[in-house]
């Protein structure tokens, strides 16, 4: 079993109406900055904060009515873990995360706020995989993964399949990777509606575990990574997702933490939206000139969440440059 | 003479393509808080960061070959003056445009960007439309007024015609008020189309000029007012677009510089948008609770620009509330 364009076709039509679909913006500021045609899919605007409910309310709506008894757990260092609990709640079953303890307040916060129960681990010493496993077997509930599982890599995938709708002979796609959910639902759906399209992930350089682990042919683990970009801070591919980003061809450009906060400002400021770090190493990349690509390139970026808290906001707005 | 829906229509059709069809967004976080389901129609996505290429525009593509090759002239504090910048550029055509000295860094930067050159005057010791008027005759240049004009007011209403084509079924319609040219336009659009529609203008409380001249029956002129919206730093009402406003019953909301900033913070962590102080006093009314609408109403909202300088948007980021 891999996964295909008709399981990202099906999980399009499980979430119609009741995930947003957002906007693709235009921006002639970074247009002239980049030397490309850039199409911002904002996915910072999409139901709490992030892509991340397109896969957790895929996979809760694909439960049998026994399971969504049980419940569901997750661990998430934030945005997959408000998507479960909004999908959770959207569902009508509950919701337990394990998140790390120096998770942003806001994501915390919002969390909660959709009546999830949250269990804290250290980012740097426990595996939160084998807590939540531990948990999943104690209680009962669910595991929902937040990128290695076919049901969560094809809602991901819808954002691409939107973003190909509203801005139609893209040369280029850009998404950020983490585990690879994204890249892998979205890569699919990209390679198959257009063969010939290039496929950028991005990487913070020293998130880099998916750029070594291509390289190699095989995955490769890395030691935590201290990237100001929290979503991807995952220290090797997942087991099903790399497969898939191998078999689309998914290229990586990795950007460093300056870039990052560099392109936050700049699409706060002349693109108006607010995007977490995370979402907008894309955003770096192309900024940065880190995409092999020709000028004039129609490029489909995905600003993959907004879930910032306003301190880093503001420190972030101080920054020099742009 | 006044204005129409065929009017907004027509500069509808002039301005296809050539300005941007900004999203509609709505925000679960600012539904919750307002009562209302609050459709944002984001002008502060629109080229030159304003909903003032609109009006702009359709002035310009209205002119005579021989006005153009004459050039323009404008006075404003910051937005129309990109507004015009930039459609002169489009149509080729000059720019001179009138400035305030402490107008945002931002705007006279980007205006000068669009090649426009820049004339400055004292905002509260000289009078602007008194400077901008000698200059045009001494040039030759044809003035570009920032409201009181058909042509722009129809070019501005044709926000609110996107508006209601995206959000059908509106109750209300909410846009800023400064001198009118945004709200003769879009309450036009509006009160032909769903003439059961509640229009509510929003000025800042300093900048009541609106207000009380609505409640007086006719124009009244105030000191130049210090609110940090300095979009709409009016004295009075425009003498074309203030019978408009009446004709098209609406009511004027006042907020407080307090509630701005606090709905400039709300809109960008939780509706994830950058919006101007200017641009968020419909949204400060919203989240005020000071329109006096049902709960549970459908309520259109123009968010109608997003050029905030990066100290001024920390400034309000660093604020306390939500």
């Amino acid at each position: 079993m891999s996964l295909t364009l008709d399981d990202v076709r099906a999980a399009a039509r499980r979430l119609d109406d009741r995930v947003t679909r957002t906007p693709v913006i235009t921006s002639p500021w970074w247009d002239d900055a980049s030397g490309h045609h850039v199409f911002f899919k904002c996915e910072n605007l999409q139901r709490a904060g992030s892509f991340k409910i397109r896969g957790a309310l895929n996979k809760l709506l694909s439960l049998t009515p026994e399971e969504r008894r049980r419940g569901v757990i997750a661990f998430s260092s934030g945005n997959h873990a408000q998507g479960v609990a909004l999908a959770a709640r959207m569902v009508g079953t509950s919701a337990m995360v394990v998140m790390p303890k120096d998770a942003p307040a806001l994501k915390l916060e919002a969390t909660r706020g959709y009546g999830a129960d949250v269990v804290f681990y250290d980012r740097l010493r426990e595996d939160r995989e084998a807590i939540a496993r531990r948990l999943a077997a104690e209680t009962g509930r669910v595991l929902v993964p937040p990128f290695d599982d076919y049901a969560i890599m094809a809602g991901q995938g819808t954002a691409a399949l939107e973003l190909l709708a509203d801005a139609p002979s893209l040369d280029v796609l850009v998404a950020p990777v983490g585990g690879g959910g994204l890249m892998a639902g979205c890569s699919t759906a990209a390679r198959s509606l257009l063969p010939g399209i290039t496929i950028i992930g991005v990487e913070a350089d020293t998130a880099n575990d998916t750029y070594l682990s291509l390289q190699k042919g095989e995955r490769v683990t890395i030691p935590p990574p201290p990237t100001i970009a929290d979503g991807i801070r995952v220290t090797t591919p997942g087991e099903l997702t790399f497969p898939i980003l191998r078999r689309n061809r998914a290229a990586i450009a990795l950007v460093t933490d300056e870039e990052i906060r560099a392109a936050v400002r700049a699409l706060a400021l002349r693109a108006r939206v607010v995007v977490e770090p995370t979402g907008a190493v894309g955003a770096a990349a192309v900024l940065g000139g880190n995409l092999a690509v020709e000028r004039g390139a129609r490029v489909g970026l995905i600003l993959s969440g907004g879930n910032i808290d306003p301190e880093a906001l503001i420190d972030i707005l101080k920054g020099s440059g742009t």
